[in-house]
């Protein structure tokens, strides 16, 4: 009937310290976002996340960051507009010059960590990453937070964005993420999850905190792999869709 | 009757820290060796360097190096052949992400300091740097010191070579350059340069430091920038070629 | 009569990138603030800096930033306070091991660039920094800006400040800084500088930007030595200090 | 009888990376080579590394490397003597900050990776280390790999050497150790090597990889905490060396 996207962040390892179990949540996603130097990812490292992505035909997005390595792009930086379109410009160049050599190319671009929940809401940073997006090349599609401002800049500037959801986190009445700072904003039950995120792509709604049911747009399902146990739920996700009836392929293959 | 290329390193600064003088030497030369993040540039500086380079039509080569901020790339770093590859794309793709948005392209690779020294000789390194040339775009053309045997290990690998004469060195009786540790290894002398250069590009000898003249293959020269002396040489050079009719255009629009 | 404190900040070249002069302001000041390594500084660089001033029998001071390179540490970063204090006692230890090498000591500790204005107001990040001094050597002093939040928390939780005026800065009517996005925040006229700072050391207020007369307290006086006119401005306030009787030593020597 | 120290390399988690298992190691270790963020290790990571030892009462030391987080201090680097010289003091003098922060001290210095193996025999750089300790603190032991050259060098310059013997590491006849780069050259026999260790002790003799018996002066055995097989290794030879009658305490405590 439906078709999703799943998504997941990968290639954070960096030089000696490994993170993430980026082969086994290749077998789950269809979208890859690989990170690009700046909060995770060495150039050798990247490469080989690239290659694995390739072989698994796993569409490929630059996840750009804060050049901030030691907080691993979760610190908010008050970076000028005309500097963060360098940085992010120079962030993209570097992965889609990485994804040649990979055999793979660069579909989409998504935003990491603080810059992500910055340029959800604020209208000056979003400007420099959406006008990085169109000087280096407008093709590329811009996920987005879902009901974020984001999205209406986005599309305003002629981008093309992928709505995202995700999987284990809890909403509020107004549609919006519940901050990780209040208890049962991380869901953990796998059962819960899956229900939560097939009736999602089913019928287009979730469930708030408080009950109620929102309309949610979800081009994309943000998964995770970073344990095992999370490596798990992604898998029963992935199974709980495919069994509805659900296609789960790359929201760069046309629209889901 | 011959044509020459002068490049020279911008794009130097980084942050708040200035170094060279990009709009005086992009008057001057035909190509610019531009920084990429591992041994000097900031993205936003490099973004400007390069629309600064598009707007004279001034041709764009990637200055890759290790990745050694604090030391500009000057110190040896045994890096294994896997992760220079990597590295070295990495640069690449960035610039060329940048060069985009500037409006401009990247031609040619020139690596810098202490990997340019390292690869003229060192059969592992130069395979590294080749495959990411060959990897990432094979229609880049390498710039290599004349007389190297880089040269000939790139074109054996496929790769289209550019042969470079330094306008301020002094070379051995062997072909190769005096080492800067020596005295007499930095030529000031204004007049001196011009005529050596001048003679270069028309008969292709160089007087070595013995006083016996030897062959040297130059399809460009390297000028500098990093101080008005310099830049003083580097006008003085063109206007000299210019007057004995040799022509100054970028090697990357055909054989000179 | 009186006596002030002339501070300057130093050490910030960065490998092959120089900033400042470094000479020439060590002839002027009384306290340095040099560089940690976390803006700008390598250590050599740094421990050059802290040999000149050691000879010149100039009091040393940490000035410690965010860890932002390219930013110059001028960007404002939500660095959580428990990384931000362990940030602090890294740089300022480094800097007391570089001292000792110099053969002079670390008196005191001068937040920089976008730190030194956000923990002015911000209590949480304030109370990191306090929290590191306290850790390392609660004999350290703090400079703070005059009518600073600041001021009172530090002193609170028992260190001595030095409260700090800017030579080249308009005050509001309230005692703070003038943004230096409004016109007039930045003041250029030798003899306007000079009269303002000496009548702030005799008679304790300066000229707010509406002309009212305001108290501040200073214990100790900023000047820059990034240009040869901020040199020479520091040079010419020295001059007129000296000349009406005002002894200059840094404050760390005692109460001035 | 005989008492001899256990050391490993803790603190070189950086940021959101994890590296090995502090807390564990902590257990069985009686000197901690901590990380001085060069190669690895974030301020706030290497305080809390400190509070554990400070806790265990374990011997802290400082594991200074090159410039090099993405290699890991494991790339070797042609670092000046001047510059390395700076580089150490500022990696001793932070950790000395930190330790102080946590209620102890730094009392040796440890160089990590390609350091510790280039200053075993090139005598440039091993002086410019030395340098750095007899500039800094005099009184901070230098641990030095068995029969390396370095222990003599470091001797004639006044500093107090710790000889080091590598537990899971095989020995040529000549008393080096066999490079990794051989099969054999790392053992993973927990019999074996604690065998081989207990006999270091009580007779300073190692049996080679060719069988014969050489002399060797361990001050101080090497052992691993990045891996649970590591952990287990470390423990078990500590419970024989225990049993054995061997008191196990650091080196730093006097002559063991």
């Amino acid at each position: 009937m439906r078709a999703i996207d799943l998504n997941s962040d990968l290639g954070e390892s960096f030089g000696a310290w490994s993170m993430g179990d980026d082969a086994a949540i290749l077998e789950v996603v269809s979208s890859a976002n690989v990170a690009c130097g700046f909060h995770a990812g060495d150039p050798a490292g990247i490469l080989r996340t690239l290659e694995a992505a390739a072989a698994r035909n796993v569409a490929v997005g630059a996840h750009v960051a804060y050049p901030d390595l030691v907080g691993f792009g979760r610190r908010n930086m008050d970076v000028p507009a005309g500097q963060l379109t360098a940085d992010v410009i120079y962030q993209i160049g570097a992965l889609q010059g990485l994804a040649r050599a990979a055999g793979t190319q660069v579909t989409y671009v998504k935003p990491h960590g603080a810059l992500y929940n910055t340029i959800a809401g604020d209208p000056v940073q979003a400007a420099a990453v959406i006008q990085a997006i169109l000087r280096i090349d407008p093709q590329l599609k811009l996920v987005c937070l879902a009901n974020s401002k984001l999205l209406g800049w986005a599309r305003d500037a002629g981008l093309t964005c992928v709505s995202e959801a995700f999987a284990d986190r809890a909403y509020t009445a107004q549609g919006t993420l519940v901050s990780r700072s209040r208890p049962g904003a991380v869901l953990h039950d796998v059962e819960l999850i899956t229900e939560r995120m097939l009736r999602l792509v089913r019928d287009g709604v979730i469930e708030a905190e408080d009950g109620s049911l929102i309309a949610l747009e979800a081009d994309s399902i943000c998964v995770h792999g970073d344990s095992p146990g999370a490596v798990n739920i992604a898998h029963a996700l992935k199974r709980r869709l495919l069994e509805a009836g659900v296609d789960i392929h790359a929201f760069t293959r046309g629209q889901p």
